[in-house]
């Protein structure tokens, strides 16, 4: 299939659209459908579609989830060099994008304007790598601007075909990008791959209060939900950046401002030229309140470490490229390089793992 | 009515979930119906619940949608200050968060932890001043860390009663904080609010290309709706913070961490005290692309600024308060203001608009 979105086969076996409402604690299962009677009397036998999901799973041995309370932490950023460095330790590594109303994974992998093409064995995961795959419905939109107004059925529609009808082959590792939240998608890939089994979740987040108060949502879905927390990375944990990389503004009190830059930097070059490698560091996000580390304790989930938000790391993620192959990311690259040993390690995956 | 979820009153005139797919070129009004016979035949009136929304809405002069492609671009901060803003402004101003399961603007406005009352008239706001009154599920949910774990149905059931059963008063500006995205709370807001009227939408972005794709998402879904953009606002445009905030780091080829703020603090106040003052600013996203600027220009919507990534920003609106009365940000209050400044000469509303 190509870039003719209308060629996506309707789900036709679509249950009714509703669910639990735990926060309310009663069951609305239901809830939204025209003919509720009906919808409740209705046989529920075990739906077909689960069977040819297991089958499909049954070649990949670990599933981990990318989650995040809030957009915009980087958790797509995360996923994709989270991929690119299993790939690099040669894991058979699947990236599944099932943002379906905003996929960026796409353009992380430096995969733009790509299609999927279908097989008698399935749809094809466009590739990276030999031994990195991308599915995403990013492949599959006509036009890029175009906005993909879906509710909620037709999402969970699009996701169990991701599951059901893509041949990926032998995997070590299938990754899954979700969109921020707890809502249709959250509840589908879950209910989809229970059966099949999921190592669990990672979930990404920022310093700040807000984007904490969201990440305990984030994990108290995962409990709800019987799915382990792999543990939580706090992105975008200060910023830094080499001294001599920054513009230095002289701002007046009536808000004018003159660049200082040229001179700035020729007066360290010729007083104090150490200090042009110099790392400036900042926090961006008040983090009076303890941050990740503090809420993992408090939630009782593991902290696989932070990164900094590091411009180098950003320009990687914009051009689809892997930090970890020039030496540009100086402390971002590290710092994630750490987290995904230390998850291989909680998850008691060995590099023999691949060979086995 | 308290802190206990479940009293919120269900919502039984729902309709069929579906919508249209206007990428795919195809209806799907049933999707999701398990009964789709029966849906597609079943009389479709009007909604006498839109009808108590036009009258609820009659007394509210401008509503205006806060949108963005991905999250974590700083909507909610943006409709928070825009909000205070108006507020000194001596506008009656009213701020609807429709964000389901990550409500953030509680705490943005610094209201965590209150509660909403039920009068004979409706439910009242919580009041930030007398002029400013806020309504979100934040207040609703009995513990914040709990995830509301809603599908589509539901949300939309919530947001026709935050319209039809909030009790306003008058307003010059109803602002509406929605969700990143456009899926059930854009395509369910814009379908309530139609026949009321709304000014326009205000999308905010970051200058990165991916959040830029998700913004022509957004504008085309503005165009598909018929909802005026009244321009976009640019957030994180660059990091901006006085270089004696800053930490200074020694970082060895190993990737070893010295601290060396205090020598080189102590450097430049005993050799060059005026860089103490100086503003240090870095591009954070790879802006090569053109940024937020150009988008608009392709796109043909009114681009209305750019406010920089701000430390002090972020601490306010991690505390709740208004960037505007103190003058800590710098660089990021006066900012906002001209941005705002624009916007209401795009409306063609002056402080007259209040006293008429």
């Amino acid at each position: 299939m190509g870039k003719d979105g209308a060629e996506i086969p309707e789900d036709a076996n679509e249950h009714c659209p509703g669910t639990q409402s735990e926060s309310a604690g009663k069951s609305d299962a239901c809830e939204g459908c025209p003919n509720q009677e009906a919808c409740a009397t209705a046989p529920k036998g075990p739906d077909p579609d689960l069977v040819s999901i297991v089958e499909r799973m049954a070649t990949v041995k670990h599933k981990i989830l990318v989650l995040s309370g809030k957009g915009g932490v980087g958790k797509s950023t995360f996923s994709a060099q989270l991929s690119f460095a299993l790939a690099s330790m040669d894991f058979q590594v699947g990236l599944l994008d099932i943002d379906i109303c905003g996929p960026s994974i796409p353009k992380m992998l430096g995969l733009e304007g790509q299609e999927i093409h279908q097989s008698n064995l399935g749809w094809s995961p466009v590739y990276v790598e030999s031994n990195l795959g991308v599915m995403s419905i990013g492949f599959m939109l006509p036009n890029p601007d175009d906005a993909v107004i879906w509710r909620g059925p037709r999402k969970n529609g699009i996701i169990k075909q991701f599951l059901k009808d893509v041949y990926w082959g032998e995997l070590d590792f299938l990754i899954v990008d979700a969109p921020p939240g707890t809502s249709d998608e959250h509840i589908s890939i879950v209910q989809f791959l229970q059966a099949t089994g999921i190592d669990g979740a990672i979930i990404v987040t920022t310093p700040q209060q807000v984007s904490l108060i969201d990440v305990r949502k984030e994990v108290s879905f995962c409990k709800k939900v019987g799915l382990p927390v792999l543990g939580v990375v706090e992105n975008m944990s200060g910023f830094s950046q080499q001294l001599s990389e920054f513009k230095f503004m002289n701002v007046s009190a009536s808000g004018e401002q003159k660049d200082m830059t040229e001179s700035v930097i020729a007066y360290m070059r010729e007083n104090a030229p150490e200090m042009l490698n110099l790392i400036a560091f900042s926090e961006v996000f008040d983090t009076s309140g303890g941050g990740g580390t503090k809420m993992c304790r408090d939630m009782e989930v593991p902290f696989l470490g932070k990164v900094p938000l590091d411009p180098q790391l950003c320009k990687a993620a914009e051009e689809g490229r892997s930090c970890f192959v020039d030496g540009k990311c100086k402390v971002s690259a590290p710092a994630l390089k750490a987290i995904i040993d230390k998850l291989l390690l909680t998850m008691q995956v060995s590099r023999m793992d691949d060979g086995a």
